[in-house]
């Protein structure tokens, strides 16, 4: 293989692909990235057996070929480059990288013993905003808690429905659920799939602030997530993961119709008050939410013996009922960060219900939380 | 003790005192901050009875007093107040912070049994600009290493002569020294001590980026560093340490006074190569600097069997002999990260002897590296 390829392109793909490239002991090969020639194209391929990464570039092919080489290492060397064009040369398992007035060697492997990434014959895929697939997933991804007893709740949840996928996340103590529309082709009928937690996480972190559709394709076992290149007819990147086995909890039946108290509050003041209580919210990070009958302010508060004691009070819009409930400061500073908006609603439920926190003005995302039960 | 301070001079006064905090399990009243009123100043004191820091805010006293609060939990809640004036008040060891919509309670403890920090009748002292000395000490408070059997290179050397005041500091592979020159009184013939590390980076946190000149007092086990208030003849921050016993090294005969060969070349290439290298330098980090006879540019190279080989070209004004010597990449890298100028010069010796690397028109700061030994 000899290929020449700009370093500033070929830096990006490595900072790409290098994310799941840890250091497997059992596995070492797992700690390099092959590099393929593919028309004209140069692919790179990482991979933990779980969730693969390959990623494109378009570079001038003077050999064709297949190295494989440390991930980290070719990819620590590339940043430290002049922005040149780079000479990748491969023979006899060795990586020969020429660039200006540098030149150096890499001991590589056998390319035969680098795990096959699976790829699909099926060319059916449904179409998600990149932008909006990534925000929407940002805002429930560490909802997720890995879970050994029930590891169906351990990823993100995705359901598609004609032109709207839900995605949604609980560790059971809180759950949260974002509607996304899709573009172009629609569903047929309902489908869904467990994704799990990590391959989540590389997505948003490889394609946010990108543009285009993402395309979805899935298997009873897999799913592909490839956005295209800008100009070119051609995949980018693909993040492929296998899928968790297993049913979702038909989490809406726990999300609550109705509410006892309706709150809308600034939601920068509301967050403060929130984690000003959880200095002094003791072992159980117990906050109170007070609404007095006839009141205009909200009155948060929270004790600890040995520590001391905290209350404030924020203005609200507040309709309903007067009420008392305790959280744990977590799962309400959780929710508030995932939301964006100036102003927040918080919907309090009877007897220890489920409560939901949500953006004002935007329906697409809704937070749902248990209160402490009052013993 | 009742007094109203401005939310932000009290939050930056807390962050300040806190930095030496930590949870101490067998002295908790080292976990908190004594909180004093003096004339028409709050002090804030901490410790960790190796040093101390003291900050002190223009305030408005109601009632004179002392209280002893944990420090992180006031710091942390006090930043998330508004920006507005907060009521400080001390009732039976318990503190109650008031500040618009919130009236907070924490528990504190006996102002007695909080430890006394020394404080001189010495009213003699040497002066240096402050940006100054920030930025010499954080040349060199990296380069000190803790060390059991010789405590006394585990800190900061400084030696007052005259106008000058040199500090130094070692691990014994490599070297650091920086002149600054003093403002005001001159010192009375020569005199020295040795600054524990610790004490010396939170000089650096604390004072860097403040106008103004330090006042160093000192006595044979004790010194503080005062930085005044701007527009009142007042201390602003002092930061008290103990001295570590024991002579330092006479280490300017370590400094060579000639070199075989003598390199200018630009920092930032430099430092690029050095980090390439390092990336193949094997277990003993070894990088090997070549200078061929009659060459108009320096090699850089290393090789790891396992790994693969660099080897990279730096154009380089170049002075004296041919010359072949390896370092530790790990002392270039510090010494080139501790120069900001844009050229450099690497003065190198004969027989494996100490090198220097120092910044091109600045005789203030040297960098003396010992060689990897040939074997």
């Amino acid at each position: 293989m000899k290929i020449e390829v700009l370093k500033e392109n070929l830096k990006n793909g490595l900072c790409v692909v290098e994310r799941i490239v840890g250091k497997n002991l059992s596995l070492p090969i797992l700690d390099n990235v092959l590099i393929n020639t593919e028309d004209n194209f140069l692919s790179l391929s990482s991979t933990d057996l779980e969730a693969a990464i390959k990623f494109w570039i378009l570079v001038k092919i003077i050999k064709k070929g297949k190295a494989v080489v440390p991930a980290k290492l070719l990819s620590n060397f590339v940043s430290l480059l002049p922005n040149e064009k780079v000479i990748l040369e491969e023979k006899n398992q060795s990586l020969t990288i020429e660039c200006k007035n540098f030149k150096n060697q890499i001991q590589g492997f056998n390319p035969e013993e680098f795990p096959i990434i699976p790829e699909f014959n099926n060319l059916e895929y449904l179409e998600v905003d990149n932008e909006k697939l990534c925000y929407g997933l940002s805002q429930i991804v560490d909802i997720a808690s890995p879970s050994q007893s029930r590891p169906e709740i351990s990823g993100i949840y995705f359901i598609f429905s004609k032109n709207i996928v839900k995605i949604a996340a609980t560790d059971s103590f809180r759950l949260a659920e974002k509607s996304i529309t899709m573009e172009g082709v629609s569903a047929k009928g309902d489908v869904s799939f467990i994704l799990p937690q990590k391959p989540a996480r590389e997505i948003i972190n490889i394609l946010s602030g990108k543009e285009g559709r993402v395309k979805i394709y899935f298997s009873p076992s897999q799913t592909i997530f490839e956005l295209p290149m800008k100009e070119i007819q051609h995949p980018a990147v693909q993040i492929t993961s296998r899928l968790i086995e297993g049913e979702y909890p038909n989490y809406e039946e726990i999300i609550p119709k109705k509410f006892k108290t309706k709150l809308t509050l600034r939601r920068d003041e509301f967050l403060n008050q929130i984690k000003a209580a959880a200095l002094f919210s003791g072992k159980i990070n117990e906050v109170k939410i007070s609404v007095s009958a006839g009141a205009k302010e909200v009155e948060i508060s929270s004790k600890d013996y040995d520590v001391g004691e905290s209350h404030s009070n924020i203005s609200a819009k507040i309709e309903g009922e007067a009420i008392e409930t305790s959280f744990n400061y977590k799962f309400l500073v959780d929710g508030l960060l995932n939301i964006k908006s100036s102003e927040v609603i918080f919907e309090l439920s009877k007897e220890d219900g489920a409560c939901i926190l949500k953006p004002v003005g935007d329906a697409s995302y809704i937070y749902v939380v248990m209160p402490i039960k009052a013993t």
